[in-house]
């Protein structure tokens, strides 16, 4: 199974990884887990140039590229060897994370991120994508409230991420069997309730 | 006028950059001097991750993916915004490059280097290549004799040296009215006059 959960800043993502690994490892299953950008070492230099506010490209397409370099080098690396062994990949972003910042979020539209997923991996895409849903207003307070120097990511306004949003909603809506979104305005436990439920349903 | 300089390691591309400059110059028109991977500070932070043999990906689509999200750059910032105020620019390496070392030398096909130039550069090619041609025996004895370590892409043997000199052979016999092949196994003056007299032609 290959696993990816998605969200915009601040929606829990990094809060929730932990929870659905040890899961997996309570019923001795064997789990890759791993993020984008980065996830290898290549991927890790990629995505410092990324949130850097001085060293990361003006162009979206460079953006886009450069960010599919470092899933390339992921999947080639990690995730279809973890794949191909039998293993579980559970990732923080993948392939929706580019459909939603750069295809929606920044405007370059979701086609040409499709013309580009469609170069790279054609036939590879998540089993399962859980979406974790909330407001933009509670996900940037819930960035505000971490106290951190902001990334460039987190920097966006919130139409961008309205748009982000939207497009993770309307791709959740357009593909109910292979997307399950969680609200995830509601208190942790609970929404770690239910993402715990959504992947046993799995196992 | 955008013109390419292209050619393996070792075939005299940087001995020969800077004569082309100064003619423009003399002839009191503006030319924007640049090179790939890099020409903006993005692009030479891809250069450095790209010749490093630590920190280069493994996988060719990571590469050719890097190169092109380079590229974008530099065509974004550089190349397009010169080209419209009516400034010549000359690129050490452009698009060619791809073809001949991912495409041929590396073995991704250079179809697939295409369909990306196609997602990228629908509209934007060289009007003159300049292929600087040697045999792979001279080139590498030239890399050899500068005595400096070499970098990644001068490590590759002869047989990947072979596949990208044959695709710029190919190329340029299929395309004649835009790519000129130079014979740069001569002396460095002769090959100098050449290249003078084909850029003095546009002008």
């Amino acid at each position: 199974m290959f696993v990816s959960l998605e969200g915009i800043e601040g929606a829990g993502k990094s809060t929730h990884m932990p929870a659905l690994v040890d899961l997996l490892e309570s019923h001795k299953i064997s789990c890759l887990s791993t993020r984008e950008p980065g996830g290898t070492e290549f991927g890790e230099r990629i995505r410092e140039i990324l949130l850097s506010k001085t060293q990361a490209p003006s162009s979206v397409e460079a953006e886009l590229l450069l960010l599919f370099a470092a899933r390339a080098e992921h999947v080639h690396t990690l995730i279809k060897p973890a794949l191909e062994v039998g293993s579980w990949v559970l990732t923080d972003r993948f392939l929706d994370a580019s459909f939603a910042y750069q295809g929606a979020g920044q405007g370059l539209g979701v086609d040409r991120v499709g013309e580009l997923a469609q170069w790279l991996l054609p036939d590879l895409r998540p089993d399962l994508v859980l979406v974790l849903d909330t407001s933009v207003t509670t996900a940037l307070e819930r960035v505000q409230k971490r106290g951190q120097k902001k990334d460039r990511y987190e920097e966006n306004d919130v139409e961008f991420f309205a748009r982000a949003r939207q497009y993770y909603l309307d791709q959740a809506a357009s593909e109910p069997e292979r997307y399950r979104v969680v609200d995830a305005e509601r208190p942790v436990d609970e929404v770690h309730q239910e993402l715990l439920e959504i992947v046993l349903e799995l196992i």
